[in-house]
């Protein structure tokens, strides 16, 4: 089952501007639900989704080239992101493999839409980070890695744009982290019944034509259900929470020299069996620059 | 004024199991918001509570000790954290003042009651830490030092409660300090006009009878509209979304020989002018021991 958050298509009339929507790999049903993290908090829902599918009359069923994709998920209660946490990059760079994940959280504000541009302001070293993005489909709380693989619903693809800067200010990353809207997520939303991470899902990344970051999420460290079960330890998840599963190499930071995001550079991203996130970057002239506010917060 | 969230007194019937309620420092008076985040979202709120104060009935008044305070504001959007933020406490552990805040995020499930107690499993290195919370009270982005002061709300108490075993596993703090319901807060919040914590208030805690913190707001090197203009720069804030504004010196973390809590021991925290949080520490003996979560995660 494939799930989404789309713009009804053009001629269909509805009351609301985005449904939660689900297809089967061909063409899209639209649900009631305004968006996926609300379809997910409804009892049943996937029972009625897929009789949704079933059922649907032609008219009902609408092409993906009719729809606009948005950020499937933009109310999860959390967002947990593991850092550290591609085997062939950490054994690249040198360091040992970790015994623990590195975790930080992140607010829902910070997810934007699949194909949506990147407004930066205040920063000059944006990086990238393609990230599979694992979606919780059940209450869990103090699990097993057992019972943690059985409650996730499904896989997506993020990319955890990163405002070096910032993150390296201090020694904790979250405010390079944290812009609002920088940290695209998408397009769908693959049930976990139809992919296999553990198996193997190719990840790149792309900045215009040059690919700059290739893994594979079978070298992840913590794979999905191990991050879920160590996360629930200490917090209950639920349904539609979100945890980004970490980057493979490649990434800007990491280049010799350096290499950072310009005005104009289009991000891709892209997980085997998933799909593609498209996404521009775009310097906002109008910034508050990095000066002035370091003179302000030191006023 | 002063505002909470409570049970109703026995006695007083209610359909909800809690009431925002607000108080000029004498009886208080119920509204009917469940709780202090709901209130703040509603259009007015201010005035129809001062009117609700001005106009209420003698029956309608109730004194503290009949009515039960809870976690004032149970659902914060974003809660985010000072680390490193008191001058006496940095410059006698030989750091320099930074020049930027520690900032990382936690959910409103971390938070807890001001007389709950505080239940521990996995970890055998709780610390505490008193601090100030600072409650937003307005829609702020990308606001300067005048209009995040402006935006303010009002503060109260936070204990970030700390599972320092977890919290020094990885570079990141998050685990450390984000067990769900560790974290308590209130009793009350008194609004940014009745208090000043930038010309001093005093903050302490107590372990038991024995006084283990004891700092100043004064010493905070970025204190409340600092932080929030800070913030806002890359996130949105919103009314009742917390701050907390990191501890000063005598954590147990930092005592030679460290020390950390213990199974009954009460843990006090008070602030001048705001009140005081009294909660009891609990060891869970159902925990999940460290090790069995290491091999889990190893496995």
């Amino acid at each position: 089952m494939l799930l989404a958050t789309v713009s009804p298509p053009p001629g269909v009339r509805s009351a609301q501007p985005t449904h939660a929507a689900v297809s089967d790999g061909g063409p899209w049903v639209l649900l009631d639900a305004s968006d996926v993290s609300a379809l997910v908090t409804e009892a049943h829902w996937r029972d009625r989704a897929s009789a949704m599918l079933a059922n649907a009359s032609a008219g009902q069923r609408h092409d993906a080239p009719t729809l606009r994709f948005h950020n499937p998920l933009p109310q999860p209660r959390k967002v947990i992101c593991c850092g550290l946490n591609y085997r062939d990059h950490i054994l690249e760079t040198g360091r040992q493999i970790p015994e623990f994940p590195t975790l930080f959280a992140k607010f829902a504000d910070t997810l934007t839409g699949p194909d949506s541009d990147i407004h930066v302001h205040s920063s000059t070293r944006v990086d990238w980070e393609a990230e599979l993005g694992v979606i919780v489909g059940a209450p869990l709380h103090r699990v097993d890695v057992k019972r943690a693989r059985e409650g996730i619903l499904g896989y997506t693809i993020a990319n955890d744009i990163s405002m070096r800067d910032w993150q390296s200010r201090t020694l904790q990353w979250f405010q390079g982290k944290a812009f609002d809207r920088t940290n695209p997520l998408g397009p769908v939303i693959v049930s976990a019944d139809a992919i296999d991470p553990f198996a193997g899902l190719e990840v790149t990344c792309h900045i215009n034509d040059e690919q700059v970051q290739h893994g594979n999420t079978r070298d992840l460290v913590f794979d999905a259900a191990h991050l879920i079960s160590y996360v629930s330890q200490f917090t209950a998840l639920s349904a539609g929470d979100l945890i980004l599963s970490g980057t493979p190499g490649g990434v800007g930071l990491g280049m010799t020299p350096q290499r950072f995001l310009k005005d104009g550079d289009t991000v891709t991203t892209t997980i085997a069996g998933i799909g593609s996130l498209q996404n521009t970057i775009r310097f906002d002239t109008t910034s508050t620059s990095t000066e002035s506010l370091q003179e302000r917060t030191q006023s």
